[in-house]
């Protein structure tokens, strides 16, 4: 638990997501399987939220984000939303937009690894929830539909057209967001948009095992190397090697850089402690 | 039409190059087949002017790029284009060397989809103008050379060193232009350079096809699309998922939304309006 | 030689690096094989200070950097820098971290192109310094490890959290930069970290091969193409497109632009003189 936790109290539930938390791994399911685990407005809410909380406490090092059922998850429920933005005005629809984009933000900015398992369909907000994840476990049912312009919206949605150009560039990203066509676990693979191929039934399996490998090894060098790779994208060549240095110095005073040295000196494996 | 479509006529013909427009798609055709379609003084001016008049009258919603003959363009002509610069003034070289960049930014920044049509060689000038494109549609025989630094130039012509390393990465975009050396369809597929393989002799057919769905489906949706990747490539995260949020909002006032929730509930295919 | 060069006196002899020039091609072979040539606070100075000495003499038109014995280079020494950062100030850490990061900046910004030849192990900061190579001519037994985390550090190390994203995408560089795990050949042939594979112990035979055929060509032409790469990762586009337009009006008053025209008018192969 990390010391500058103020006086805000850990939510008792979250109704709209099934969040587990055992030994630093978080895992986190949309579990309305009977609706392909389409999102809804608590879904979004409870998400942003839960990063929110995770981040500040610090209790866990890795989180799993997963779909019960058939797939991962199959967006914005048409009904639950599109039907319900219609009748928004103005600062609503903003409102909203902002919210889904602020679930990107928070996956994008929390201090663990966030590692997306899925399997089957990955649609529309689903789609980009997955994209903004650090890692993508797939087995070989997944398909990714960002078919947003299919319902006569912006391709750009939730940071895609921000993320998406800088895993598969340009020329897929535009392609997948124009056009919205899905796009099978093969070619994601080979366009560079999962990050480990499973075989069938195993992306939850080979999820947890990434996330308690993450779990158990140097945690604040990875919420380092995660915030260095968020915020390099936007910086220039020489801030970024300025900032590579003031981190790794910083890093060089810790526990677990000194532990490495006297475990290798040692000939043992080195003991973790995140510090 | 758009109704901000002020005095400007509209140009009764274009000289160096063949355009058509059908049932809102655009053909522009470069038709110097003699020549590999080598893009002269002529050819840029127009290219530059059709697409800014284009972009105004909004009577286009998608453009298909091709060239006549043997090869797409084989770039700037040897004997009217090195020959004249030869000659010129600075004032003069860099009026030239803008107005082939104002081409670049056209295609980018144009509000429709720009589809390069590609069959035999993209050279110099040709395969930035394939690069600028939003689709590039190949068959076999496609290949593309950036063969500036063969002629004493730098590779970063018309933009080539900021889109190049954005679609394919640092690696190839280097070795590409610092070199070159043709490359082949199968390698231009393998690392992004392609949008779409087709069979030999098919490139234009798919072009067309992809065109016309394109010119049906909700076009300020596809715009905006456009708009929002050319955008957040010189964007931060943060503002993006800001300016990804107000667009979508936005859209979500439009007729093309209601309209995708109508159909849907009417279990009708949408008839988008492009408003 | 450049007649800007002024009191500074060449280095008589590199003691932590060995440095042959013949040809205008500088060959830089690390050479402690018995430590799989780790680096020293010695082989990093020299790295940094002979890449700025070649930058202003301008006689080196290519250089490569290759590794003599069982690999190309296994990182920091553990003993001679692990176990030596462990007893410094803030100062010394920041000096030291700010070392190895010009190392890249150096590479990135010399006036002539760099290729790692790579064989064997390629692990930390040497994986960092193939990175930043503008070529990464690799044989079979080639591979790459981003270990810092490993060591309990930040896996942006030397600006590898701005570099590799740019090379393989965000997608492939958080789980590279994050586990740490090798990547072997066809690994990193297929997601773009190698420029060209060659046969089993022939990575220096096709680096001097390219090194040649670069030292031949428009050195001013290769010089600011990139310098173009380089600079636009960092640029929008309308800028990159000005700055592409005045650097090729430049080089259009060039020597080799001219003689790229009299040689092609003269049926004859062109003779350059990079000016």
């Amino acid at each position: 638990m990390s010391p500058f936790t103020g006086s805000a109290a850990p939510t008792p539930s979250w109704e709209h997501l099934r969040v587990e938390v055992a030994d630093g791994v978080a895992t986190v399911t949309l579990a309305r399987p009977e609706k392909l685990n389409a999102l809804t407005f608590g879904a979004y809410a409870d998400l942003r939220d839960l990063l929110a909380e995770l981040s500040r406490e610090r209790s866990v090092r890795a989180l799993v984000l997963a779909g019960e059922g058939r797939g991962f998850c199959s967006g914005g429920d048409v009904d639950e939303i599109i039907g319900a933005t219609l009748s928004m005005d103005t600062a609503q629809l903003l409102d909203f937009n902002r919210m889904t984009g602020q679930v990107v933000r928070a996956i994008r900015e929390c201090p663990f690894p966030v590692i997306a398992s899925l399997h089957g369909v990955a649609a529309g907000a689903g789609a980009v929830l997955a994209l903004a994840a650090d890692f993508r476990v797939a087995d070989p049912t997944a398909r990714f539909a960002f078919l947003f312009t299919r319902v006569g919206l912006s391709g750009g949605d939730m940071g895609a057209a921000y993320l998406l150009p800088r895993v598969v560039g340009l020329g897929h990203a535009t392609r997948l967001l124009m056009l919205g066509d899905p796009v099978r676990a093969r070619e994601a693979e080979r366009i560079g948009l999962i990050s480990e191929l499973t075989e069938e039934g195993r992306a939850d399996e080979t999820s947890h095992h990434l996330a308690h490998r993450l779990s158990q090894g140097p945690a604040l060098a990875y919420a380092q190397t995660k915030a260095l790779l968020t915020a390099e994208l936007d910086m220039p060549l020489a801030a970024s090697i300025e900032l590579d240095a003031s981190t790794q110095a910083l890093l060089m005073t810790g526990e677990d850089y000194a532990e490495f040295h006297a475990a290798f000196t040692e000939k043992r494996p080195p003991k973790w402690s995140g510090r």
